[in-house]
């Protein structure tokens, strides 16, 4: 922790507080990922330029903090966060497909099919989902016999019933599903899984116990639901470097209840990730400032 | 292993001796896929509809015979079967794609795609190699601490060094390619991988010595090598129920070679992966009786 950093009401005065995390994260990535061997390995080539584009790290940001504030030093943290990564990046790949969102820009860039061909970004998707397995599995600074509940925690977070049954859920929402209820359960799945994934990966390294182990899992769905109600409000509005309408027909919660009733209720979504935080972190952790900048920009969504 | 089978040199007279164990793995692959839950799940739906559809159930079967054979009689052969059962039909529904080989048929059938949509068909491909995963991780019969290495294993065999190289030097094979010896290498991406993570995974669970467990890899990657042959000689002459002509353009062995050349070749490799199973297995084994049917078969493609 850096106790130099001005600060006012528990909110980091100084941006770049977590700076030195974030490029940690993507060095370690880099290092994990496959070496671009010029023309001959495009896979390659489409998983560094999926996971080496500007991006916030959210996942593997909040894995590593929370581990910290656990009072686990293992750098098997950097090593789970980027594999959290490494599933989110392989479900934007396959999320912008032509025959699923259809995406043409990602963060600012043509996406990755547009980039590649589809027929690598499938590929690429497949070996990022593949490698982030493989890296759980063999973490060194996790014994062996706690690896494998890792694993499948993250398998968990990432299949039929959780990233795939999200995406399913949203691309065929239909008229049975256009209660706030159903778009709450879609976002949960779509979202909240592998937030929860990376908290409950960082509350086994760290033995955290089943208390905390449980308001971190009620914080990441807190989360999950803020960032979902964000992404439909940026939707409507563009920002973040992503196509805008994508949403058009779906039933967001937008739809249902408005933008005003939707931006109340991201804020107190995030009123209530900070509360379940506050029950397991005292006020001076890092992983509270941090939380709490990400929740001012979240706020900023029109 | 049923005695009263008559028997030939070695081969079983009884077409149905393996037809049991087949139908125990397949009971098992029902059980562990999601139940279909209507309409609501078609992605359940299309993972049962990839898996159970008839199939000859090759890497499961000499999984569970290689480990027997060894001496295990741990049920974790029966569910690492189905794990190499489940990555091998996602890299189906995967190698099917408009994007990739465009298949209409596989097994007789229209392939996922056309039956469910592409979407569906790309997430029961994640969801499919996301379960694999989670069941090599928390399989009840194999002690955590030997979990992490299988998971680790089947997925260098499924990821960029693996199966997805392998579709993209298939899919990419351009004149620098144009060689023997590239060819054999995507063969063994594409194919040999598997067929050897599932070897592997048998001589772990049965703790087998370095001996038996380089021989099962050398017997994996030349019976790959020998199902590429085949699948080559095939596509020429349809059969299968699969498309035929899939493979034109590509630099098969047999645009390099001749149809003769590659049938000689399959036979010489079908006889190396028998001697290098005859130095881990005493002839009596089932496993012989199983490969020299498989053989058989092979060598039928004209």
């Amino acid at each position: 922790m850096n106790l130099s950093v001005p600060q006012i009401d528990g909110v980091s005065q100084d941006p770049d507080e977590f700076g030195e995390l974030r490029e940690r994260l993507v060095m370690r990535l880099e290092t994990l990922l496959p070496m671009a061997e010029g023309e001959d390995d495009p896979v390659g080539i489409a998983m560094r330029a999926c996971l080496l584009s500007p991006g916030k790290r959210i996942r593997p940001m909040l894995l590593v903090l929370a581990g910290q504030g656990l009072g686990s030093d293992s750098s098997a943290l950097f090593d789970l966060g980027c594999a959290t990564e490494m599933v989110h990046g392989a479900s934007l790949i396959l999320d912008d497909l032509p025959c699923m969102d259809n995406a043409q820009l990602r963060r600012g860039q043509p996406t990755i099919h547009r980039q590649f061909g589809e027929d690598v970004a499938v590929l690429a998707a497949m070996a990022l989902l593949t490698e982030a397995f493989r890296l759980v599995a063999s973490t060194p600074s996790v014994p062996p016999e706690a690896r494998a509940p890792l694993v499948a925690r993250l398998a968990e977070a990432s299949g039929m019933r959780g990233l795939v049954k999200g995406q399913y859920r949203d691309l065929h929402a239909d008229s049975r599903m256009r209660s706030t209820q159903a778009v709450a359960t879609t976002n949960a799945l779509k979202t909240g899984a592998l937030f929860e994934a990376a908290m409950l990966m960082a509350a086994t390294v760290s033995e955290a116990d089943a208390f905390a182990t449980a308001e971190l899992s009620r914080f990441a769905q807190a989360l999950g639901q803020a960032f979902q109600h964000y992404d439909d409000l940026i939707d409507e509005s563009g920002g973040d470097g992503k196509d805008t309408g994508q949403d058009r027909g779906k039933p967001t919660l937008i739809a249902l209840l408005g933008a005003e009733t939707v931006r109340w209720r991201l804020s107190s979504q995030l009123e209530q990730a900070e509360q379940h935080l506050a029950a397991v972190f005292p006020a001076d952790q890092p992983i509270h400032r941090y939380v709490q900048a990400l929740s001012i920009r979240l706020m900023r969504a029109n």
